[in-house]
């Protein structure tokens, strides 16, 4: 039961625990998937990296206005006071600090002039249940910072980190916009492999349905449907997002960087484009499950009517000479019990005849 | 009988009425829902509450032009006498007035230069009759009162009420925008329960087509589609409605304040995604119900056409045993019991084969 | 099959009369609905008010240029040669006229600077055979005239001759472009009353489908989809008509009576929301048939099932004892029947728990 | 087979001759649908009217350059040479010339400055095969003249002829662009009379699904719904092209005269619009269609299981009495047979009234 | 299985190799089609044209600021230290260097102001399989200079090539723009030959549906619908990079030359349509098919109730009478059993009777 609330819940977020409540106060809404709120930090230029996990958020609060680059990773968002201290030493406007604890937030970009803040979507599949897990990732962009807060600590910003302490060259040498850019990416990313399970699960249908089509394969196939509406709800505002971004004249992005975002954005109106496709191919399915089993039912009863249309007669006739009235001249023929089995067979191959002009044999 | 009609006259409200009137003659369309109206106030500044509950209107007047921040709450249209004072002392459009009192209101923002006139709908869902039931409210945004108009004295503003009283920061030190803004935003929270509850029924209903998908679930589903429907019309011009506001150039709003606006929208929006994927989600609910009755029947037939296959065959070879002919050779011999027996055993496990092999059983 | 043709031409007029000839030549195209053409007329200003009936229509020449208002009706279009007096007169556009007598035309707005044109749909709803029928409504709006050409007299515009003989104060005292806005507003109220008529006619067909889905309660919701079809046709065009009256900038049209265009334009939004709406409800009425017929063959078929699965099995019991072999030990026996009963009743009790089990009973 | 291919071909006309071609080498694609080209031409001022059939293409290169309108008319598009000296003489672009004898092309205007190029489909509805056949009409639209290329010699333009022949006002008087809207609208006219006859068709095909629905019927209907979906595609590309036209700012388009294409603009828009409707409608016919087949289908279910639930349960009774037991007390008793004849009837107007409980009869 | 996978899998590139990696470094995406890449180069101003096969890229690199036109084209992306080759020495984007070797690109242009960059798909439509078989290829237009890249070495340029080897004039004279121009009308031109291809399978299936609807018919249907989906998912984005391209304004693009690719333009707006049109013709298949097969399951019934209905009544009649009961009176009469033919004679034309009246039969 408790899973089967998930599967329409995840489609927003309940607000009961915040209803009526004034904006600016911050009430995280969401499970709580972590123990601790786990912050970590690298700040960095192209000839130095300075990376450490840290205690206490206000350790963090030095590195604001400390050029060029750094990155402060926070995951779990229950420590609200945390979030208000952050809040509170770079300026961030109360709407922002409540969305940023809200996980129901639709992906957006707003532009505070001071900092941009980003929401989006970071999308996993489990394969076990084969459900669209979502977990809403914040993202500060200052003028010398990037703060991003995660629900739980996660693995898609690993490669990012990778690069930054390879010293590759770009990342090193560009800005925190450029590194927003890198994070976004890094999850829409993400979403190409959730596309390629996606489509995996369509082939196996497909070919399921083609073999033998059951009950279960049509549950599964709604299911996969429901996941689809799903994936659609959560990817579709990134266009928007990311359109609204790159044309975005802020001070806080490099114009030479806008070649980035609209990279991203090719990438993201992909995904939106296969969804689309996908939804149609599923749509199809679903239509083919239907006819095939009418099909199906179709060949059943071409079975029973040729068996009874061809049966019903011969047992009447069978019937008509099992009957005892004393005066039945046939019954005392020699040659009546052969000349019947004559007429049955006779029938019988002409029924057959009459189904094979049918065509139903 | 009178249960049913309200179900599409619910869509518009019947302007029989009204038909032909000249506009701003005052007529209360709609259902009169409470006795007498109810007249109460609240007028604040930072360091100052004023609360009281008025006898009449006239009470109220003085009011208009008092900084900062007065609101007048009426509960009930029907007097609509005491509509007409309220808009001769503070100016309102004889449509407006015209508008407040008949409740078939679409959601629209009006920019009067003087006032904004808002009309927004309160949405609530009765469990019993699984029904959404709307109220309309109409706010009267001035430059020192906002006046809103109720169809019933209802609960959700009491949330305004209590942050009010509490004294808290940010409500009692803006203006009567902000104010504004709060009392949509407690409307458009309201929403977001709708939509739980739409979402428990969905996934109730999803449970009951998996174990047994009967005629009733289906006349439910149906019936929910159609609350769907209705909650769709009425919130998605919410979203216009809004998008208005947010780009109004009006003296009446404050530029500090159009990030709440926003943020109130962005949640009208999920509102409506959500709407779109519930759709969704019922229509394919619709499609798996009707696969799942064809799949039902299938296997009906397929017992049918088993039980048939098998034995009318058999029974036919009996009827011929119980023929009365006096020259039947077989009928005397000794063995043709048992032979017969062996033969009607073959022709069993023949078909039980032929089934096997079909995969029927 | 008179009255069958009239289903699809009614989507739009026959254009063959006049296929190829010149434009500005006037034929009538349409139904004549009236004996005679008849000519009214209303002129007044705030204090006064002339009404009369006129004969010859170049008696009302003379209040062409008569300020402030006359409003010239004429009931009837077949009499081309005075729709070519009244084009000459006041100096409309030939193309115009054309379009005056033509009854196919789609509702629209002209601003031809000397004068506004506009076409409107006037929609009744025939209860007996349950059709819509539409009537083209013409308005020419000059500087201190209005002409409007109706298909044949009607009671729409008598609530609006009602206001002016009342004397009541705004359409006395408002120029002609206020008299358009309060017939297009009658004519816009008229649809409300067919929305309604439509409403009474989804929830009788939702009740009796609920009751007993009959064949001729699907023929009755595909007509009723039709009807619904025809009229979002009517309709949606005005709301570009209204749309594009509100931002005309003419000095026909003044400033202050924009307010009533755009309630109008809501109205109209209104109607074609809740046409929508109702489109849906119809779609899925049809689905619910299918499934309710689907539902219905279903339980036929389980009686059948239960039935011949019962007694196939035992009738062929039967048969077997009633062979006439010469050398059957059971036949011989004592309990032969007694026992035989009892495997009978073994058998369908069997049967029975057998379908309880697959809940077919 | 050859008839069947056209009917997806017609969508669009095979590129293969002319793939990887370099453009503006003119090859003819389409069917040669006339034996050899036939050139007429009409010149005309108000006074003067000289019309006449040439020869040779070279014989109208002096109406060029002389005002006011000459009107060259070419039936047939094969002679690829002529439309190649017409394009060296008047100055035809390259691609325009290629354009012309493509009858592939899609409804267009295009502006080259010195002339006007447009592209219209003229269709016509063959109802011997009830197919919609179309024909590629191109304009050339110069200062002083207007070229017409037609495919084959067709009886759509006699109208416009006759009118310039009788001398009419306003054709004489005016330029070479009020000649092309002339063609234009004649074209579109003839949309209407194949909306005539897709109407009358419908309105067939509901009588006869009411009266019978045969497979025949479903074919017709789906047959009419592609030539439903080829009308469109012809269509609605008209309703840009009239829009280009409208606003094009040209010095070969009179201001006076956008009044005229915004009124066939208009008509294409209702052709549309009705288009959509008879979409629909259809749409509704094949729903309503298969809701009848499987009420036939539940009805003969009925019956068949009326009669076997009612007979099989009786024949296993007299099944029972005809077995050949040695010890079977009933048969010996004397009121055995009348005493089973009422048992028979009870069961059967048992099985009678429970029919008739089930509404089956 | 694995031909299978590549159903979904075409619809976007495998992202998995890439994710997470730094912008800029170049990973082939996709699959290696050809062994070595191969570098082919010409070089021509209208009187001089030079053209022959690369083994080295460096060698081409001379090329690049030589006037009028060099187009080098390069079939295979695999050998990614060339693309990097080719990158720096014509100053390409790391970015657009990474799209060309990643071949899951949806169709773009982007303007760089050195150079711009486009990409399409080249579609082929492979009849074994009845899949369309997309490759990516991307040009870069430069100067003075064309780049264009294959996945393979393919036929569809040939065209192009023997049209500059003969010297045309066009083609000779203008500049890389127009080259590319040509390449995309090409491209764009094999698009028909697909639709041609497409269009073909459609008519054979409804043929096929009209004579024999099997359930592989089915499942082709579905297949085409599929490739449909994929077919519209890659030619869809051509429609925006064309018009994004006809108005771009770029130093690289002539003015004269924009008439030609609005001329490609066109003919990707046709192969769109067609694509629309077919989709809808397809699923009305799917509609008809399941119709088709919903008539041919009433006519199997019918058979099968005709026959039960007949025959079940009569044999129980002739069971009544094959009882032993001592005592029936029938049995003992002279004329009972001719009687008894008559009545059942009698039984089966009322039956047939019953039918005909029916028209069933």
């Amino acid at each position: 039961m408790q899973k089967k609330i998930k599967r329409t819940s995840k489609f927003f977020k309940k607000a009961s625990k915040k209803a009526g409540m004034s904006p600016g106060i911050l009430v995280h809404v969401g499970e709580q998937k972590i123990e601790t709120a786990r912050i970590s930090m690298m700040s960095y230029d192209p000839a130095r990296l300075e990376e450490k996990e840290l205690n206490y958020i206000e350790d963090s609060f030095a590195y604001r206005d400390t050029p060029p680059v750094s990155w402060i990773n926070i995951d779990g968002l229950h420590e609200v006071e945390m979030i208000e201290k952050i809040g509170t030493h770079f300026g961030i406007h109360p709407l922002t600090q409540e969305d940023i604890v809200n996980t129901g937030q639709r992906p957006k970009v707003e532009d505070f002039e001071d900092y941009i803040y980003l929401v989006l979507k970071m999308l996993k599949f489990d394969e076990t249940s084969g459900h669209i897990v979502s977990e809403q990732v914040s993202l500060i962009l200052g003028p010398h910072y990037l703060i991003s807060f995660q629900e739980t600590q996660g693995d898609v910003f690993n490669s990012v980190r990778e690069r930054i302490r390879k010293g590759r060259v770009h990342i090193r040498k560009s800005g925190p916009d450029y590194l927003a850019y890198a994070l976004i990416d890094a999850v829409v990313d993400h979403y190409f492999l959730i596309l390629e399970k996606m489509g995996e699960r369509i082939e196996h249908f497909e070919e399921q349905l083609h073999v033998r089509p059951t009950p279960e394969i049509l549950q599964a196939i709604y299911d996969l449907k429901r996941e689809m509406i799903y994936f659609r709800k959560q990817v579709w505002p990134m266009r928007e997002v990311l359109n609204t971004w790159q044309k975005a004249e802020s001070a806080l992005v490099q114009e030479a960087n806008t070649v980035f975002i609209r990279d991203v954005y090719d990438h993201t109106i992909q995904v939106i484009d296969t969804i689309e496709s996908f939804r149609d191919i599923i749509s199809g399915m679903m239509d083919l499950y239907l006819s095939t089993v009418s099909n199906k039912m179709n060949e059943v009863m071409k079975v029973l009517t040729i068996m009874a249309t061809i049966f019903i007669p011969l047992t009447f006739v069978a019937g008509i000479y099992g009957m005892n009235f004393k005066y039945m001249p046939e019954l005392e023929w020699k040659w009546s019990y052969p000349v019947l089995w004559m007429v049955l067979i006779v029938i019988f191959v002409g029924m057959v005849f009459y189904f094979k002009h049918k065509k139903w044999l």
